[in-house]
């Protein structure tokens, strides 16, 4: 049986993938993999995702020069999500520009709690992220 | 508008939730949420996930103890995805036995690549986790 073949692919075929900073350790962003970009992922040693609004293969920075350099891929217990430990060529990783796509804190507390951006914009947002 | 209200739940109302061990960095677990798992959550400070086998609320920790006192929570760029910064209590969140789910490594080239389990099982594997 493949390696691939070992991955709990759900109905639709993906699995999510979380691509975390090698470096810093941060979770940079969340996608989702196919068989297929999970196999050229690791053949190029390059994070290729699959796009399910546009249904196509996302090679991450591919406009935007904004690559992710793998440098190791684990799987879950249960088989169905990856952890890509990655290189942010040039330490942009989400489309708005940020470092990390997460820059989203919960703050307050009871009535008062709100989603508050911590992270500055580094760089003009772009649709490739 | 709620900051639960500004969650892109998914169809199914529900959204994956990325728990990394805030001392270390590790992702320890990837689990999905709906929006009164998130409720409890930061109500409580303790994860609550939503397990989609069972179709019920899922208390980390429940029976095994090893619960997570959540430290911060984080919500990507569109939404959909949460991020939460944790203290693994007892040190082994998944239920196998290991400190963290995604102890199968890719190792190998070409037509030798296979998942390898890289982490020791601390304790008796758990239904719970």
């Amino acid at each position: 049986m493949s390696w691939l073949d070992q991955v709990a692919w759900n109905p639709e075929g993906l699995v999510p993938a979380v691509a975390q900073d090698a470096a810093s350790g941060e979770v940079l962003m969340v996608a989702w993999m196919n068989r297929d970009s999970l196999a050229r992922t690791v053949e190029t040693g390059e994070a290729t995702y699959w796009s399910r609004s546009r249904k196509a293969l996302w090679k991450k920075g591919e406009t935007s020069g904004h690559v992710q350099r793998v440098r190791e891929v684990r799987l879950d217990c249960d088989g169905d999500t990856l952890v890509l430990q990655v290189e942010s060529v040039g330490g942009v990783a989400c489309h708005t520009g940020r470092r990390r796509c997460f820059f989203n804190l919960l703050e307050g507390d009871g009535g008062t709690r709100r989603w508050v951006a911590t992270d500055p914009v580094l760089e003009a947002p772009t649709g490739d992220g």
